[in-house]
């Protein structure tokens, strides 16, 4: 433990930054999805957002759920769920020192499964596949960072 | 401050990556109660997700809303809301060279509430059982985490 | 790179600890809020909750949606999606050594952008005011943080 100060400058410590920041830019993009699922269907969970409408009458109808935006939400939740528990347990990790090439293997499979995760998602293809692209990372890559982890 | 990269090999920092670890896992597996509840009393959120459903019509049916899995969920939802400012302030608290037996104090209160707020929240106890789980680590707890970080 | 880890001494990360901790402060504020909404108006998500009123039927009635309530709510789970990634991107941007003064003007942006969104939120505020507070932060503020990251 006494070289973990060490591992900030380490290689891992430089993939786990770039692979956290692509993936939590992949997960604020689903908040520029949702406002351009609700722009485009005109569905609207504030009154005050309606204002393109001209009468009150309009602006109410306007005020309500679809399921396409439901969906996108639902995915975005999804993302907050997984994507923290990922920086949170990826950065400790990262601080133990582990083989470079065992923690691009963990941080790539993670990346690359929430991609496939959200294109699943969105576009509601059949399942098994967000199952199985929600499966691994979850059941496999992530407990594997925690058991390094509790090492630490 | 000059001290405050020394910290992150201190005991006070181990026992930060312990205990974040253990209620992250925690908050992991309530992605695994909501699966569990869903499957059990058949219930989802996806048309994609009914394919073991013969019909059309028995699918469409499956896709609704369930007092006990929106339970769950809410449960996750606060889980989130107050595990994301405990890592970070933890982790910030951590850096500050606090004293170990502190610390400990406080990490443990936090955890030890969240296994008890997510218990009476899931099996619906009597309140104010969840207030009390919630409240202390909410108003005691994090707020000295809080003070002692905004001195850094 | 060979410097990073002297930039958790740094200025600048002393003044991303005391924006994060101010920002994350802010969203746990929104609990209390949606709490507050709860109890004044009497709207409650669990049958639980509802102990203070006599009869069966009337602790019925109490589990029901407020709009002012589910407003507060999704404010909060807004600040959610868009304070984790700050906190994600800024702690790495810290890292890499940025000008303090650019620092300061991207997190003071952020911080102050957010309090801006929930007042515009939770009062209601015609719009864009709450579309402003929410779009420079997002569009301009964290894209360059995130630029500066991946060149760690």
């Amino acid at each position: 433990m006494a070289e973990t100060v060490h591992m900030i400058d380490s290689e891992v410590f430089l993939a786990f930054s770039t692979y956290a920041t692509i993936v939590v830019l992949k997960m604020m993009l689903m908040s520029l999805m949702t406002s351009y699922f609700r722009l485009t269907k005109q569905v609207f969970s504030n009154l005050e957002d309606t204002n393109l409408a001209k009468t009150t009458e309009d602006r109410k109808k306007l005020v309500r759920v679809d399921p396409d935006v439901e969906r996108v939400r639902r995915c975005h939740l999804n993302d907050l769920e997984n994507i923290v528990p990922f920086v949170v347990i990826g950065l400790l990790y990262a601080l133990t020192g582990p083989d470079l090439s065992m923690a691009l293997l963990h941080f790539r499979v993670f990346v690359g499964s929430r991609f496939i995760h959200t294109v699943a998602y969105v576009m509601a293809l059949p399942q098994p596949t967000r199952a199985l692209a929600f499966g691994p990372p979850f059941c496999y890559d992530q407990p594997n960072l925690l058991e390094t982890t509790l090492q630490l």
